[in-house]
């Protein structure tokens, strides 16, 4: 039946790339967009157009429209850098509107194991808006995972040595947890990072 | 961010638009596209391919291509009609191998809470076929929801007065399954419709 409808086996096969998307959501995504041309229509144009139309920040390389993003044109304080795995890592920050600073996007982590090295990063680009002057200070806010930890420490050693302050998001329990069920790691980060009171 | 990136935010809110899909996982949807914009483009493309290119089937109203379909055009038993609420009911009976004879879509269900009448559906469509001759069955493969069997009942009624033959798929125990762990209704079912080996 799908393979005599090339067309919706074709948009089938296209869904069942998106990440999480098997052949029977597929079909169902297939067949509930068939149904309302004005979303198939309005969701392929959202597609091209933000294709055409999303970028790299030249600076910080964050994913914007206009270059510089606005968050490096912004009313923002310059001497601090946050460096970030990606751009939704950068939107998860921004949203606990708890930073005012820059920030600095790596497009990925050093990962051996995938081949990825310093240079398939943006940290040349980090260390040359470092090298700049004007920042005291260097957030890394890599995620704590093996690559993020590995690649955490790699820039600690490279800016360290030139007189930057280098700092990393705090680990603890997370806002709304049950001690009770939070792994033992965590609770280790959590006490040997214990504040005053 | 995602509000100064106007393409990006409406590309989220159309992925959004998508049945299963939530902010969280059509904002990684749409960074996981912007990443691969080859599988972007070819989306978007094959979206607009199969709008234009998908109708329904003149006859059975089975989603195709070319009209009529090919199952309708196809070397098939046309004496025998079954009938089916959508087209992916359709391709789930077809994967089955077990049915060779036509098919029709009613394009629904009666259900008079969601204000969907018999004359909603494609029911006169069907009378018409069967009423042109040579049908000596109407298999009836509605879901076993209560509209799904308020339908199989009333299109029995319209269609056994006129000396054909109705029947309906059978209920029992899927294939794999514990006896165990089936609900009640359908081991009664299984028990009344029980075989004699």
């Amino acid at each position: 039946m799908l393979n005599k409808c090339s067309s919706l086996s074709r948009l089938v096969g296209e869904l069942k790339k998106l990440p999480g998307v098997g052949e029977r959501t597929a079909i169902r995504l297939a067949f509930h967009l068939l149904k309302t041309p004005q979303n198939l229509t309005a969701l392929s144009e959202s597609l091209l157009d933000a294709r055409n139309r999303v970028r790299s920040c030249s600076i910080c390389f964050a994913i914007t429209e206009d270059d510089p993003c606005a968050l490096c044109t912004g009313n923002r304080d310059s001497g601090t850098i946050c460096v970030v795995e990606n751009s939704q890592d950068l939107m998860a920050l921004e949203r606990s509107n708890a930073y005012h600073g820059m920030y600095h996007v790596l497009e990925g982590v050093i990962s051996p194991l995938s081949g990825i090295g310093p240079s398939d990063l943006r940290i040349a680009e980090l260390l040359e808006r470092i090298g700049r002057g004007g920042v005291h200070e260097v957030v890394i806010a890599t995620n704590f995972s093996v690559e993020g930890e590995a690649t955490a420490l790699y820039l600690t050693r490279l800016i360290k040595p030139i007189n930057i302050r280098v700092s990393r998001l705090a680990h603890g329990i997370p806002l709304g947890s049950d001690i009770e069920y939070v792994d033992a790691a965590t609770v280790q980060w959590a006490l040997q990072g214990r504040n005053e009171l």
